[in-house]
Formats: structure tokens, C-alpha cells, sequence
């Protein structure tokens, strides 16, 4: 029996997801551009999907185009507005997930486009002053600015005021991408009311499937497909369609967009029971970005002092059925470090672990868990409560 | 009740391959890139999945690369010849599928590439003395050379003999990229004898899922990738893994390859069944392609002499129930009838039908579809047999 604290990882796909998707796979699986009757099943679903995307955004239906995950979307959006917009400068941060990094450095390389970094705080934060100032350098100079920011950290949690910076782009007639990957379907994002050029979301960060995503196009815009072939996607995205992955998708925005106010309650009431029973018993445990601040209710990442009991708290914890996170997934294994807590620039020499939640988890896991660190950190509880 | 005759354009899920899937969908849900117990049985399905895609073609498990499907394998082997082989000249064929040639197109425009295209016969062969008179005079030419030929066509289901299109590129020091998605798991295909330098292969056309594909990368050349973000697929293509996805692309490769002789022998009966019937049925009937000749047992398209019950024939079909094409699926809704047909330069004025065949369809089947053509187009058998 496991625990698993790696939601923010990805999520298990939920029974309901699944059960929207079985009909897609055991019975309708023509392909949507085939004009025959099964064909037109799997059109009407994919169609059906669409709707349901841009219902949770408030988008139209064309402004949503469905891709393999998030870094085919970030890809796409970064691309696209480099090769098609007249985007020069982008501007982002050292604490954005790596398929935007090492995008935008080969599009240093192969497009001679520059790169600004807004400045964090020790705490994660981006600093809208910094940001604010960049962009008022930049327009002085030739060439579209292009601002992709991630709302939602998915190593430390932090939220970005998108609203404040959707006013600063449009201000300075910037273009705004932001990978929305670990928030989209946790907290409300309304296009008419935060204007977004792209937006990024994958279906296995909210119960859905793995390999799809879907980026949203603000339709002032134009950009030309990366994925070249079929007209697919109205010639944004060529390939047959992940029909069911796409009804998977559809089906877990719109239940996490139906119960997005109790989920949030929900894991945010248990990151905090966490938070309070570790400070408890480990006074001098710390946490990585803010997360009593601006930050979502999925994450935790915890500072452990480093001693001999937490050199290896890690893999204790998996010994010990526990699943959780030293740093992003996509990172793990690379034995280099969390990228976001080494630009946190920390002097701490802690063991840091991410715990992430989701609605299915409960208190009565994370009393398991409190015990096992307990056994595992060799703390006496006596030592550590006043009597 | 229908009858699905197009099964070059996708495949029914197998069952076997939605009972090797779902264990991933409902219980091991890890992101293969965590490196706890969950994460490790999803990085362990990946990789035996990569092992049995490898050993369906002699290949080693490094040359394996997982992708969203065969156009973005097509599109990565191109991009990243040309990227990073130093490739100035493309030699493909019109007859090649949009994902080939959209790409080229690209190519052309964006990076300088020449192309080239092989001619072929009326029946859909390609010439290989023209391919060997272009490789030749391109040897006197700056720059790699990269031949693109598909192996199974589509369309009209024609096959290139993969043996000498192969050895005539070692000849002249060309690279050689085959699309398989037609022909993997229906033909056999072994690298060691037949060596190739990219080829590409596809989920949903061989009963397994959407949204899931491989190129095979020869170990003997390196590229960088197109989707670029996290170490995934060794730095090759990044985005979470479509763990299910992969682990149905495996399964049913290796169903497919374990039947391999009995499955070709079924189909190619069905396929031959339905020639002679037809050719019975309606005299001056022709097939575009070479059905009888090298020709894939999966697909046979009909020339049906143009009249007026023959105008609307595709769509008496799909109300009979009986699903077919006009094309490839990835062209349909484009009112511009097929490129693959339309290359074939051919003088008559027929209505072109494909009807594609898995070893889930029967004999009476196609009695059924026969039955209805008779009524479609009004033959009167007695008319057409000699009594």
C-alpha cells in the first residue's frame, strides 16, 4: 500500500475520466477526419472536447487546439510567436519548467532572439517592479516582446499575480504566454477578463490522461503549425487525433472546473495540516517558496535539515510506500539539483522534498506519513512538544 | 450494425491491447520520470514496451524513440536531418504522405532544401532507375543526401521494395528515412538486413492506440530533438511519456508481429476476394495502384466507372453502414480529391473508393458490401454474368 505525494508530478486518472474515455476506445474508434459515420462519432467527441476546454476558459472554440502535453504546447506557443509574430525579446524566468528554458535558449541560438530574466525573491516570488522595468526597456527597442510566465510554480507551488501581469503586457503591447500546466482545472482562469495571448494545459496534471494537452490561441493572433502534415486542428496540428486522450482531457477540466471551489479547500486544508504538524514537530524545518503567501494548494516542498537522519529522506520514504519528489519529475535522475531552488540562491544547506496533493488524498495519509518521518528522522516527540 | 472498411485510415483498439493498457490506467499511473516505487513501475513498462518495439525489428532498444505518432516521427526525422546531418537534397516521391511532404515543403522554404521526386509508373511503382539516376547526379553535388520513401503507400497500398531502395542509398552515401506507419507489424521488417537510417511507426494503424508512435533512430547518426524541455526519451523528445499509450503501441506490435504470416494470408485473401467479386460484379472496373502485383494486403482502391449511381457512392456506403474512403482520412473534408490519385496522372473518370482491411473483417462482410454496391448501382446481375 503507497501514498503518493507526487501530484504534482502527475495525478492518477480518475474513474470517471476513465469511463468517459472507454467508449472512445472500445467502440468509437474511428478517426475524426474520416467522413463516415464512425468517423463522425469520433469528430463529434473531439468537437464536444473543444467546447468543454474553452467552457472552462471562457474561450471560443477555435481558440483551443489540442497537442500531445504541455511541452508540445509551450513549444508551439514559444515557436510560433518567435517564426511567425516578429517576437525579438522574451522575456521569462530562471523558475519556469524546462521545456520553456531550453526552448527559448535554441531560440537564442538558431533565431538570434534575446532573453531577459525577471528577478525572484528568496520567498519564489517574480518581481512585477522588474518585470515592469524590462518591459519598459525593451520598448525603446525594435522587435515584438513576448512575456511567458508559469502561473502556478510546479516545484514550489508559487502563483503569479497573472492579472497584474496581463495589464503590464498589454501596457506596454507585449504578447503574454503562460503555462498554466499545474493550475488549469485548480484555479478559475477567464480569458475576457485576464487577457492571455497562449495558454498551456496538460491532461495529466487534474485526473486526466497522459500525451495530450491543448494550448489556448488568443484569435487576434496567427501562428503556423510546428507539426507539419494533415490539416488537423484547423492546420495548427497535423496527426490523427488522441480521440479518447482528448475525451479524457475534456472530461477532467470539466469535473475539476465543477468542483474547482471544494478541491481548492480541500488540498489547501491539507498542505496546511502538513505544514503545522512538520513545524511542530521539527521546529526548525523550513519551506521552500511561500506557500502560506501566493502559492498553490498543491505543493509543499520542505526544507529538512540536513543531518544523517535526512541525508536520505527520499528514498526512505519510498522504502517506506511513501511517493514524493526531490525536485520536478523531468528533472529526476539528471543529479543536478532542482533548477527552481538553485535560483532561490537559499545559503540553507537543506534535504528538500516536494510533497504534492490532490483530492484524493486524506489527513489519515498524512498522519502516516508525520509517523514514518518520525521514525526516519529519529525524533522524539517529548523532545520536540512542550509537556 | 456497420461494416468498417477503412482501415488504413485507423484500426479498432484490439481488445488484448486495451487489457495490456488499462493495469496503466488504473493502478500505475507514475510519471516514469519519478524515481519512487510508482514512478519505476511506469518507467519499467516503458522500457520493456521499448524492447519490444526494438525486437519487432532487430533494432536495439537505443535506436527506439517514443512519439505522439507517426506524423511527428516524420516530422522529427526530417527536421532533424536536415538540422543536424547536413542534408541539402531530399529525394521523396508525390506519392508520399502529407506529413512528408508539408514538411519538405518547409524545409525547401526555411532551410534552402532541394527536393526531388522519383517518378512513377501508372500504377503507382516508383521508378528506381530514376531514383538511381538522381542519387547519381546529386553525388557530384555539395551537401547529404536524404531519400524519404514510404514503405506501404496509403492510398492506393502500393509497396516500395525497401531492399533495394536501401542498398542503392549505401551505394551513394545517401540517408534513408521510411514511413512505415502502413506497413509495421504487417510486413516484416529487420534493420540489421535492411539497413535504414529512420524509420517510422504508428500506433492506431496496427489495432493499438492513438496518439502514440516511434521513429527508429540508426545508433550510427545523432540529431537533436524538436519538442525540447525535459530528459525524456534520452534528451530526444520531451514531455511526459504516454505510458499506456506506449505500452498499447507494444502490445500490439507484438501481437501483430507474432501473427504476422497468418495475418497477411487472411487479409490478402479477403483483399483478393473482393477484387475478383468486384471484377465479376462490374466488368469495366478498375483498381488504382497494383493490387495484384507488390501491393499491401490492407488496401484496395476501386475505380468504379463514374455514372450516375456511382457519383454519390461513398455516401450510399456510409448509409448502408459501410465505411470507406475517398482517400487518405488525414485529406478528407479537403475538397481537392486525392494527391496520391492525382499524381497517378490517370485519363479515367472514375469514382475512386478505398476500402482497407483488417483481420477483424469477414468474408460476409463483404458479401454485405457487395450486396449493397449491387443496389447502389443498380447492377442487375444476370446482365453481368454469362448464363
Amino acid at each position: 500500500m503507497s501514498i503518493y505525494l507526487d501530484n504534482a508530478a502527475t495525478t492518477p486518472l480518475s474513474a470517471e475520466v476513465l469511463a468517459a474515455m472507454l467508449p472512445y476506445m472500445k467502440v468509437h474508434y474511428g478517426n475524426p477526419s474520416s467522413i463516415h459515420m464512425i468517423g463522425r462519432k469520433a469528430r463529434t467527441a473531439v468537437e464536444r472536447a473543444r467546447r468543454s476546454i474553452a467552457d472552462c476558459l471562457q474561450a471560443s472554440v477555435g481558440e483551443i487546439f489540442f497537442t500531445s502535453g504541455g511541452t508540445e504546447s509551450n513549444n508551439l506557443a514559444l515557436k510560433g510567436a518567435v517564426r511567425d509574430l516578429g517576437v525579438r525579446h522574451i522575456i521569462t524566468s530562471e523558475l519556469e519548467h524546462h521545456c520553456v528554458l531550453h526552448t527559448v535558449e535554441m531560440l537564442e541560438k538558431a533565431y538570434g532572439v534575446k532573453k531577459y530574466f525577471v528577478s525572484q525573491s528568496e520567498k519564489g516570488h517574480l518581481d512585477l517592479t522588474s518585470l515592469e522595468q524590462l518591459l519598459q526597456d525593451l520598448s525603446n527597442k525594435d522587435g515584438q516582446v513576448l512575456v511567458s510566465l508559469m502561473h502556478g510554480n510546479n516545484e514550489i507551488g508559487n502563483l503569479l499575480d497573472l492579472d497584474a501581469v496581463s495589464i503590464m503586457c498589454q501596457n506596454y503591447g507585449a504578447l503574454f504566454h503562460t503555462d498554466t500546466v499545474q493550475t488549469f482545472g485548480f484555479y478559475p482562469i477567464d480569458v475576457q477578463k485576464t487577457k492571455v495571448h497562449f495558454l498551456t494545459g496538460s491532461g495529466h496534471k487534474l485526473h486526466g490522461p497522459k500525451g495530450v494537452g491543448f494550448l489556448y490561441i488568443n484569435d487576434e493572433i496567427n501562428i503556423q503549425p510546428n507539426m507539419l502534415g494533415g490539416s488537423q486542428e484547423r492546420n495548427m496540428r497535423a496527426g490523427t487525433e488522441n480521440v479518447y486522450g482528448i475525451v479524457g482531457l475534456a472530461k477532467a477540466a470539466t469535473l475539476a472546473h465543477e468542483q474547482i471551489v471544494e478541491n481548492e479547500a480541500y488540498i489547501s486544508d491539507l498542505k496546511h495540516y502538513l505544514m503545522e504538524e512538520l513545524q511542530q514537530m521539527i521546529p526548525d524545518v523550513q519551506f521552500n517558496g511561500d506557500p502560506s503567501g501566493r502559492s498553490t494548494c498543491k505543493v509543499l516542498n520542505v526544507a529538512f535539515p540536513a543531518n544523517k537522519e535526512s541525508e536520505l529522506l527520499l528514498l526512505h520514504l519510498d522504502i517506506a510506500g511513501i511517493c514524493a519528489s526531490g525536485g520536478s519529475a523531468c528533472s529526476s535522475g539528471v543529479d543536478v539539483g532542482s533548477h527552481v531552488i538553485n535560483a532561490l540562491q537559499l545559503d540553507n544547506n537543506s534535504i528538500n522534498i516536494r510533497f504534492s496533493f490532490s483530492k484524493y488524498n486524506t489527513k489519515e495519509e498524512l498522519n502516516i506519513l508525520l509517523e514514518k518521518l518520525k521514525t526516519i528522522l529519529k525524533i522524539n516527540t517529548l523532545d520536540t512538544k512542550t509537556i
